[in-house]
């Protein structure tokens, strides 16, 4: 960077662009003071000089980490002779005074006692005040921090940034979740001026925009998994339920009416049950909105018209739905896998040969078993391997290397047909019990029956969607045609 | 951002860069200028004004997303007044007033349609013309549709972007794959006034540099997977192919010689058999072109000269072999841990034991076959582990976090212990089964004696490569050294 | 960058900035020299003259890859006249005629040779300087090789980028690790239009701020997982010394004491005594150290005191520890599902149900023993769960999309949650085994013993952290405040 006439410019970034206009003026000698500029550049330069408001924590730790990186820090306190200890090498300084020597100020203050910086709007005239605030919770004030720190000084360029780190971080430099500056900021050179500075300090700067984006920034280090709720919930929810059910139709029934104690099965064996199910319940969750938006669509004969609420909110955590599902599947493989192992298992089978041996019975091997138990867990291998394959191709890095037309290959296409095969395995582990009345304990059907019914529904739905009347009809209105109804005007009005 | 003087500049994200030079011609006052400047862009400004062309389907989901973003809209259409529903708020106009009023045109009309934008040069000179347009197919056109519009309107700076986003996102935001705006142009500025709508959109911005990268952008959401069909050609060729060969060595040498049937083995043991055989195919296949490679350069003594296309090819697509062969692998651990529950074995190993009972005889403990079974086993297992290292190292976030010396490391030194692991699993199942005649059904090999074949090659290949001659060799060659043969003056071609 | 008299400089990115400032100097006919300059820039320009300075491999390398992508290519040389074979297409030249033609240069000569180049310094004035070199080892010179540069030729703009790639990527576009580009250097502008350069080979670029990151850019290239060394270490020392603690207590006391050769375990056996029970340790290792920082700041009273230096480099490890113990886990999941198909096992339970059918005995079963081993699987399904999605959360592309909190949530409070899930699964293997003399073979305990013990302390400590009290306390040092201790005077030093 050049050495600026004006000082109070050089940590602008735009410095450089500073000469060129005074070099401009004068274009006689206009090579000659650009052979000298770059001379002085490279001279080793005085480190740039930051300004902080706030002698708090959070600037006593960015003031650390600046000097570590090389900058000079000057502080602006209201009491600048008692304002604690501060990082050696630094000033301290009334806020004008300190603002005044500085074309960068951090802002270290809290939101609430913003008002006194308005007091300083005449020194604050023309320099980049980075806010770095956030609030203990959401929609505290009407507006965000940064969008009320620029209409209290106007005349300042205020960029919103660093608050999506922890302080931890902001004192030792990026680490895991802390590697990213978001900024926004209504004015390009100044969010560039604090982008470099998050560059110097190792941080790799995200640039979100204008400072309307303030809000958006000041609310993500309060988020904690917003779309992850309803999924979590429904999952908890439904493993609640269905584990109570099976309880009652396995355990209870067993000690009520053969006054056997199985409950030990409780760890393995009725996980094993609940999980599954859970999983393919939430696999098709996953899959019935889209089904009904493209209901919803057909029926409405347009697409612009905006879908109710429930099912907006319902398609977007989509993905958090499958990832649960993936989840309670890993876990089911895994139960699965442990059978074997169990002391139960090993107990019953050493107990059935035993009397096989006695009663001198020759068990017949049947074919028909052998196909459908190998076909369960054919089905089932085959569903868990393309159930994985969406979830990878869910992590961002991934989804990032696809085009559109890719992520959607893998996500609807594939997606349907893991629908399919972990249903088809549900089926064929029915098999025959469908039919058996012992299945029906208590008048009641089966765990995995229920988990049937709205895979089903959406498999029926889908195919009824592949129809090619209906199929030629949906795209379309997805293409942007649209059913002329004269009576129907609620069209316009959507587009609002 | 300020309504500089120059309306038109407005949108090109230079708007700052205009105070601070009209302020160079009145050099007294510059400070005044400077600091009077910002006060202005502080100031609530009016949403800035973004032109469409066109009001199709893509010119509405945009304008839409647009007005939701706070910029104002106005459309250029050929029939302003008969041109269909558009989003409340917008302005409709003729195309030269339109393009007039705003000074980024976003361009949402095919292709086909761009050779009436000629006549509106004088209205575009200057402007930046975003060109959103995708083709049905590839090639379908000489150049890319944003070098033909950059041709038609040469006074107009054409960025390319938006194309790779669904209609979906345009209308609606960003979401999963569609997060990224790619775009590319000849001006910096004008990418940069784009770059800033997209971000205040809420997408990620990735430059691609120049226009000549547009037909890039316009062919990749169109591409399916394209370094992935060869991959998975081979590997489906081959999985039918062996799948025919153990079917007729099992089912139906069984059927025909035996007059048992064993069909219900198609659904595990086979695809047990075929998927490892694949895999461990595959994962050779991997490197082989890298040890071919490596001859091909000791051979021609330099590294300067081109591969054939078949090797250049073959290496490109790598990384997906890879991937589909830790597929295969991971449905082969899978259907092997299954197997202790499968109804087959159970029935076989209580048949097994009765019929020990039966003859009283006592079995004696084979240490041979303990050592020999759990170390097939324990190479299997680590062989995986090791294969599913190369498989997380090859997501992109972990690639990109890797140094290149890391990358090779992983890929290279441990990619061929991978394959030793895997090989060495594979002979330790062979074991005795080489030499006993009766694995010769039908005078053919077993399948997995096949499999050994193509990564022995490879293993061998690369001890040749690690005797220190010819790694030193070799080693020359990739440090840029030629072997000087007068006779041989096909070198200097190559570098053309 | 300086303003350029010269158009040479018009490919640097600034063109239509220059055209603005010339039009501001000639304020009433801005409008038109804007609106022809674009009008230029749209004109299929001569592609952009670049220098290359040094005609060995890297600079063929380059030379190659610059001319494919459309630029013009001028080598400076020693010996212009026999500098061997080059990409054909471009110019040989003497260094100060070559550096002389264009504005970019690229310097791909071996820092040992940069000397010469002081003498270029009036050529090179204004330039902007590549610097591609890499050294062979780390700290070979006191200064970045960049700087070193920038400091015999002060004039220029020295910008360090491309060394991390290989020099294939250099030649062939990028692949795999070769997709990304760090460059730093002081003038923004320069940076910049190297960045084009960059982005238009097919590079995504990071820039990273000034060229005081020369040196970590340089040393990049060179690095081997240095943070994974530490944690292989630990790793591989704990497998070695618990193998052979096991050797002796299972193998070798089998031999002496009872005369049995039981060797054949170590392939399956014992390799699923020592992993899981070295992943435990490694688990507890990664959470040990957060527990002691917080007692240290307890004790101290603040937490700008600095952590020991060992305390430090454990803590910036716990990434790597924690990962390698997943591996180890993941090891010890596949060694235990593959119990049931080994030939040992399958060997004993028959023999076992033969023994049983002679001596005509009939087994109760225990249902203690049943719940007993389910809720051992059930704990260690549910912690290799949890610890596989701690191991999911530290992939770089889903870390980036947490907010710190939420990143915090999952690898404190559910990482917690896993170490007591994967302790209370050792616990419940030990079960009867803690008090039974047997289990003390040769007066020692059983492994799995040894292995309990950091992760008790762990979970001892963290339990006396969440103490409301000593909690409310840490709360507060950790938000900054310090206990005022007139004695103690080592805080301000801290602060340094």
């Amino acid at each position: 960077m050049t050495t600026p006439t004006n000082e109070r410019h050089s940590s602008l970034g735009f410095g450089n662009l500073w000469a060129v206009v005074m070099s401009a003026e004068k274009p006689k000698n206009t090579s000659e003071s650009v052979l000298l500029h770059p001379l002085d550049t490279a001279a080793a330069p005085e480190p740039e000089l930051l300004c902080i408001f706030g002698t708090g924590d959070l600037g006593r730790s960015l003031g650390q980490r600046l000097l570590q990186s090389g900058y000079r820090v000057v502080y602006g306190s209201r009491r600048p002779t008692s304002c604690g200890p501060l990082p050696q090498g630094t000033q301290v300084m009334s806020h004008a005074a300190a603002a005044q020597s500085a074309s960068v100020v951090f802002v270290c203050v809290h939101r609430e006692n913003y008002e006194f910086l308005e007091t300083l709007a005449p020194q604050l005239r023309g320099k980049v005040l980075v806010d770095v605030s956030n609030n203990l919770k959401k929609n505290l004030y009407p507006e965000a921090n940064a969008e009320y720190l620029q209409r209290l000084i106007p005349g300042a360029q205020v960029v919103k940034a660093f608050n999506t780190l922890s302080a931890w971080a902001l004192q030792n430099g990026p680490s895991d979740a802390n590697r990213q500056v978001f900024l926004c900021g209504n004015s390009a050179e100044a969010n560039q001026a604090v982008a470099k500075t998050a560059t110097k300090l190792g941080f790799t700067v995200l640039d979100r925009g204008s400072l309307s984006a303030a809000r958006e920034l000041e609310d993500f280090p309060l988020q904690l998994f917003p779309e992850w709720r309803l999924p979590l919930r429904v999952a908890v929810g439904l493993i609640a339920a269905l584990f109570f059910y099976v309880l009652i139709r396995d355990v209870i029934y067993a000690k009520v009416e053969l006054g056997k104690d199985i409950s030990f099965r409780i760890m393995v064996s009725l996980a094993n049950k609940v999980f599954p199910i859970v999983s393919l319940i939430m696999l098709s969750l996953c899959y019935l909105p889209g089904v009904i938006a493209a209901f919803l669509q057909l029926y409405r004969g347009t697409k612009y018209k905006r879908f109710p609420d429930w099912l907006d909110r319902w398609m977007l955590c989509r993905k958090q739905l499958g990832l649960v599902a993936l989840g309670l599947a890993f876990l089911h493989v895994l139960y699965t896998l442990i059978i074997p192992i169990r002391y139960y298992v090993k107990f019953r089978i050493a107990a059935s040969t035993v009397l096989q041996m006695k009663e001198n019975q020759t068990k017949e091997f049947n074919t028909v078993w052998a196909w459908q138990g190998d076909s369960f867990y054919s089905t089932g291998i085959l569903g868990f391997g393309m159930f994985l394959l969406l979830g990878i191709t869910s992590l961002p890095s991934v989804t990032n290397a696809l085009s559109w037309r890719e992520f959607n290959f893998i996500q609807s296409k594939l997606g349907y047909l893991t629908v399919f095969l972990c249903t088809f395995h549900t089926y064929l582990y029915g098999w025959n019990k469908f039919l058996r009345p012992s299945s029906y304990k208590w008048n009641t059907p089966p765990a995995f029956m229920l988990s049937l019914v709205l895979p089903t529904v959406v498999m029926v739905l889908k195919l009824l969607l592949l129809l090619p009347c209906v199929d030629r009809r949906l795209t379309r209105i997805r293409q942007g045609w649209e059913r002329t109804d004269p009576k129907d005007d609620s069209r316009k009005s959507l587009l609002a």
